[in-house]
């Protein structure tokens, strides 16, 4: 590993974890770290997210070699701007943005004679926020690094390298390539999970408390998804849009032509793509990408979760 | 109790459960088994999923003074004239079929003789076959009873002093209404789940290997209920498709609302709708339906999950 100094910007979910996953298994190095919320600030520092939690963004950048913009996707072009002054000349400037045509964009006008790399960890949770990180949630994911074509090999070297050693795997894509892998595997899924959680909080012929308590026949899957950073998710479609409706109107497309098949009573339309659909399961399970418990591993309806199993409304 | 012998026909996901959950929590009751499958009675005379396992479903009736039927909703009206000779004149028939109307009438007419109370246990995992059950899954979980107008009210009482026992919480509901609720909270999430996973798997911008690998993003959990049984669900989708159709038809309007939001690049729309969704979550797991913790407990990136946190390919 050859960074010594890391300043992280934005002390939320990605900002903490990679604090804390760089004092676990990269001892040695050094972290400071800033936020603008002044709360965020005070709570990493209790947390010890990093080593020094700063009171400018021009300060925890001062000595770094490497920076990492951990903020939301509208906020990538002022965040860079706010350290231009103050950042070291070979310093490397990477983020962890969901989205990458438009952050390499942004950083590139911001600090235009610096060194660019941008990457994507793709691993997180439903929360956000300076106690949602933790170190481990870099471990067996992906972590997608998107260089512009003429890059620096040596700096592209040393952010693997780093990722690495917090436990990802490594993929090197081009931008635009890692917009439409997303749009399908992560972009996508948020919408349509956002939809559905909406559309049955609007019905009048069911309840909302029913909706609620029923919810474990396959609904409280979608809930998840759709209780992440509503900033963040705002800003991922926004930012890649054009992906995002390309996979839309193959969606749409797919489910029409289910209805069809519901509509005229086609079971065997039905039988034969429902039937199809449980290979990328177990092939995502074989690849070490989701827990292969039933229900995900989730313990509430074990008897030894809860010590009264009645809901309050009951 | 009253029950005092009990018959589960089909001894998959949902008969096994019912079969062991009796011998934990109703240490008393006598319970028999069958299925149509022959390896299936063998796994499950194996795992002791009933005290015995018939090799009719005559036998299996003989003398009970419960028969809950747990096959597959187009196999009910079968499953049900294959007894109607042995069954006791005054044994309950019930089942647990996930959708209600469709079941009354199938049941009605194969055993027009008897007092039937259908009843849907909202609680499942993605596995199915005679290895899936276990006692608990009816814990903290809701168990819906569809009465018909004119019911056996001592028999109503004691099919929901059944559930209780086996630790579901019971609520009595109209069939109709019954179909309309699940069609939101499992029908419409399952049907949308199964579309995404296939649209997923016929990109051609995208290898279906970059799907599996970045599906932590979100795309993963989806698939859960993807790969849940075919038959099942397209049975499911057969027997409940007005209310499917409804339900589809609601969410295919918000959806194209937010596609639209996209589209002009309306932020403070999206914004909106997605911190509105957020609510929905809370009081799942406040109401005791979900895991609380993060990515519901999935323990498949913590580093003492596995033993080489390395993918397979990689
Ligand atoms: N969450 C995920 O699952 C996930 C996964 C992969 C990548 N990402 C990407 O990671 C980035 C951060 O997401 P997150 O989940 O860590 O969000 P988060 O928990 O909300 O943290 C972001 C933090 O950045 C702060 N911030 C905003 N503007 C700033 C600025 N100009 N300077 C310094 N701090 C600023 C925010 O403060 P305020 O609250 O005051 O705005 C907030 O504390 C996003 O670009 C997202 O696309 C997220
Ligand atoms: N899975 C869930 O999450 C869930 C939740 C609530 C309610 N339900 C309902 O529960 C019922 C059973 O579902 P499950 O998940 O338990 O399915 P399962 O695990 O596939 O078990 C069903 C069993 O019934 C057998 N069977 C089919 N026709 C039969 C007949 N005429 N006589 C005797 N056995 C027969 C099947 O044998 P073959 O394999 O040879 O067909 C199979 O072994 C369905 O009506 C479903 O709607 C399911």
């Amino acid at each position: 590993m050859t960074f010594q100094r890391v300043a992280i910007i934005g002390l939320g979910l990605q900002g903490g974890s990679i604090g804390l996953a760089v004092q676990a298994y990269l001892p040695d190095v050094v972290t400071t770290g800033y936020d603008r919320d002044a709360i965020t600030r005070t709570r990493a520092a209790e947390r010890r997210l990093v080593h020094k939690v700063c009171d400018t963004a021009a300060e925890a950048v001062a000595d770094c070699d490497l920076v990492i913009f951990c903020v939301p996707l509208g906020a990538m072009g002022i965040a860079a701007e706010q350290v231009r002054a103050a950042l070291p000349a070979d310093a490397l400037v990477s983020d962890v943005g969901s989205s990458k045509q438009v952050v390499a964009k942004a950083l590139g006008e911001a600090l235009p004679d610096h060194v660019i790399i941008p990457a994507h960890p793709v691993a997180g949770t439903e929360n956000s926020g300076a106690d949602a990180g933790f170190a481990e949630l870099f471990r067996n994911r992906w972590c997608i690094v998107t260089p512009p074509p003429q890059t620096n090999l040596v700096k592209l070297s040393q952010l693997v390298a780093f990722w690495e050693a917090l436990g990802a795997n490594v993929e090197i894509m081009d931008a635009d390539h890692h917009d439409l892998v997303l749009a399908v595997t992560s972009h996508l899924p948020h919408l349509i999970a956002y939809t559905i959680v909406g559309t049955a909080s609007d019905l009048e012929e069911v309840t909302q408390s029913e909706v609620i308590k029923y919810s474990a026949g396959g609904f409280r899957d979608f809930t998840r998804i759709a209780a992440s950073d509503p900033t963040m998710w705002r800003d991922v479609f926004l930012s890649n849009r054009q992906a995002v409706l390309t996979m839309l109107q193959r969606f749409t497309e797919d489910l029409t032509a289910l209805q069809r098949a519901i509509r005229i009573g086609d079971g065997e339309t039905l039988f034969n793509h429902f039937a199809r659909t449980r290979a990328t399961r177990r092939s995502i399970i074989e690849e070490g990408q989701d827990d292969a418990r039933p229900d995900f591993g989730r313990a509430d309806h074990r008897a030894d979760h809860r010590t009264d199993p009645k809901p309050a409304d009951s």
